[in-house]
């Protein structure tokens, strides 16, 4: 039980919000769920599926009575979203997104909402290169880890509120900083999908041909590479440090790598490949 | 059907032997399969599961009378394993190999069977980060493609042979140049790999306590990482040249999204992503 007994609204019915309205409508039917969305084209669907309670594309009407606001929206929509809706968030409202990335993100919407405080930044690292309504599933946030990032401005009831909410959906929940957050979710998100974008760019630039030739290994390798570019342009423009300095990190392997390969340090290159093997089998045992 | 009517023997019972003796056994229960292990516990599996006609680790014996040779073990032990089947071979029998290196290989096998100029190189695009026997499946090849690079002194009907053992299985085959193929395998294959465990080394490097965060995406772009050390550390010292000229190509445009990133250049983010989703969305229309 999420500890929420009569009223959660979300913005913006994608992959991420449409997921929360399903499996928050599984395991709350008592719940009444309200849903913005900003065009009513993207609410038609979700009414025919009649999970959601109220439909609108008025914010502030959605987040009227609201125990919990969660921001589904891309990086770069969520203060504008939020300010939308701030004529009509109660002070004991607590109020959470689901971005991916946190400093930008918490400084704009504590900012928002400095004056209660109800405002405790969350990332549910559940995604997909797919997105949209069609894509969302009950399941998403079960199993999953949920990074919140609540500063000293946030009231610690808010704080318990988030996490109340993201284990009630069976997620488990860590604490860290802003940015911590963004330097971790760099390494682990961030930098893989640049890399993945440029596995496939550096095939297509020397030989589409070759394309074809492609099976299980690129296919996995490249996946992410083919989310939403508007998604993760916004996502790595408001993480661009973290990003770059991450990326750094592995051009400087890569090219330590890339000089084992030229000298004809095979041990070098073994040791490299047995610790890679060794910590990735380790990390999948959690998954 | 692959156009053999007695006998093929697959030196090497591991993932890749495996599955050709399981492929073969389904779609041609007539031939009489010989199996090659280095090591009677090797066999033993093999023999209780009653797939193989005769299977030994005398590599001449079981070389004898077999109208095609497949090579099923790791590019570091293909000459060595050859020399010891040579004994056998008929001057007419097909020798063709699965390594995923093709210039050293071809090199080579090519002057061992050189004369009678029946070695073909192949190389099924169909590998997975498991390995042995237990992982071997009847319809691997299915659908796969296989590339062979003949040269010009493999005789032509030794390549008519080989397309055709593939082309039984379920593969579409390709024949491209040694040094070709091998260009193609750093960009597809190879360099994914060392960018994958990569991503995996520069995580754990920087907070292994971070790894608990990761996610489908992480665990999708790195799977090939908890590939064999072994059998990849022979697969890159025998491509070494080949795949550290691609990882120079990567590092390049890795620094350039970089720069990007640093100085804000948002629309070039956007550009990169919007390519590669693109050029990726088209790669798995294939796949």
């Amino acid at each position: 039980m999420s500890g929420f007994k009569k009223s959660i609204a979300i913005f913006g019915p994608g992959l991420m919000g449409g997921s929360l309205l399903l499996a928050l409508r599984q395991r709350s039917p008592q719940l009444s769920l309200r849903v913005w969305g900003r065009r009513e084209s993207a609410l038609e669907s979700l009414q025919e599926a009649n999970l959601a309670n109220f439909c609108s594309t008025d914010a502030a009407a959605v987040a009227k009575g609201a125990e919990a606001i969660v921001l589904c929206v891309p990086v770069d929509k969520l203060a504008e979203v939020a300010r939308l809706a701030v004529p009509g968030v109660s002070p004991d409202c607590l109020v959470t997104d689901v971005g991916s990335v946190k400093s930008t993100v918490v400084a704009e919407l504590g900012e928002i909402f400095s004056s209660q405080g109800n405002f405790v930044g969350s990332h549910p690292m559940c995604g997909s290169e797919t997105t949209g309504w069609e894509a969302a599933r009950a399941d998403l946030y079960e199993g999953a880890w949920c990074v919140i990032t609540p500063t000293p401005e946030t009231r610690p009831n808010m704080v318990e509120a988030a996490k109340n909410l993201w284990t009630s959906l069976g997620a488990q929940v860590r604490e860290m900083s802003p940015s911590e957050h963004d330097r971790a979710a760099a390494l682990i998100s961030h930098v893989p999908h640049v890399a993945a974008a440029a596995l496939v760019e550096i095939l297509a630039g020397e030989n589409p041909s070759w394309q074809s030739l492609c099976a299980g290994g690129f296919r996995d390798t490249t996946r992410v590479a083919s989310g939403s570019p508007e998604l993760w342009t916004a996502i790595l423009s408001h993480n661009r440090v973290e990003t770059a300095r991450a990326l750094g990190v592995l051009v400087r392997l890569l090219q330590s790598i890339q000089k084992s390969l030229e000298i004809d340090k095979m041990d070098q290159i073994a040791q490299f490949l047995e610790a890679a093997q060794s910590r990735r089998n380790h990390i999948m045992e959690d998954i």
